[in-house]
């Protein structure tokens, strides 16, 4: 992929071809008081950016790409199985001191909740510092109290993009989200695998990944 | 600015000019059994993308750049003054008890610390977090005690570009640092202003921003 900065009588042509479409290159080079054969190289290059279309005995089409956005393309492209982190869970029996002290070991800003193995909730550091300051016993009360509970959870699945998790992260205002696996128990009831998590922080490291790539 | 996916000929058009530069349009053409006319539009893509450069009467030549990497080079043009939040900043003397509440009032993950208003320290939801689980008594201490700080803080100034600020967030494994301006207050010492914040949610959106741009 390469990038290239439009001359001015390539952009005199997309003008051309935005008022008189279909329209040959004949005609163009004519507009311009050029030959064809000057103006070829141009056409080569607004074809190929694919912001101009050419068909055979018809003539050159303008089809509305503007100057496409490679950022967000290749942004769009990427997926939250490329990024994601290891998960940090525990079970909803967990005392909430213990869930704090695990906070502080794996060093992350959010911990999953699970109980049988399965997503049931999410506790943030904002979640325990509320609570910790409220005077409670906290190693009296287990975790799943305090929790954020299914169905109120945002997650993500691996295949979804990270532009998806970033606009939950951002839509949610939470700090991490858990990247989850859809698991069918019976007919009716589904639940929630936590194969990782998805974080500002891993949002922040791709941005200094894509910019410092070359 | 355009983009443009090389194709196969142009791909061997490289090799061509790597191999043997300077090299004239005319062998090229010979190297790859065509005519010079055919190649013009491939040369002339390459010339303006910077893969190639062409001096008159020498030939073309390899100038090293591959393809450029126009994601990154769009990052790093973006300053911190552009998308900065305010910053919440208390005095050292207020009690840390009255700064974890500023912190959920204000909803932010991190407080930045003032003393005479120039920037003395940074307490995260993480140290508050620390602190009100260790059983001392939050009315009592100032948020002083328990800060990071000076000159054990990171800082960034607005000119500075926000992959700057990210790769800070990375390394120094922070939510947020505070946006500075440097003051002569004589001729040696100097403080610093805060004139905002940039955390990983700052970056988060605009991460979302660039990957729905069109």
């Amino acid at each position: 992929m390469i990038n290239i900065q439009l001359s001015e009588r390539q952009e005199k042509i997309i003008d051309i071809v935005k008022n008189d479409q279909p329209i040959t290159g004949e005609t163009i080079a004519k507009h311009l008081k050029l030959t064809r054969a000057t103006i070829r190289p141009d056409l080569a290059i607004l074809t190929m950016s694919g912001i101009l279309d050419a068909r055979p005995k018809v003539g050159y089409f303008y089809t509305g790409k503007t100057a496409l956005s490679f950022v967000s393309e290749s942004i769009r492209k990427i997926k939250v199985s490329e990024i994601k982190s290891v998960p940090v869970a525990i079970d909803e029996e967990t005392s909430i001191y213990d869930a704090i002290v695990t906070l502080f070991l794996e060093d992350v800003s959010t911990i999953f909740v699970t109980s049988n193995g399965y997503l049931t909730g999410v506790v943030s550091r904002k979640d325990f510092l509320k609570n910790a300051i409220g005077g409670m016993d906290l190693n009296k009360i287990p975790v799943g109290v305090i929790m954020t509970r299914m169905p109120n959870i945002v997650t993500i699945t691996p295949d979804e993009s990270v532009l998806n998790a970033a606009i939950k992260l951002i839509d949610h205002e939470v700090d991490s989200i858990p990247v989850v696996e859809e698991i069918k128990v019976d007919e009716e009831k589904k639940e929630y695998k936590i194969i990782g998590r998805l974080s500002k922080t891993n949002i922040t490291r791709l941005f200094v990944e894509l910019g410092e790539s070359n």
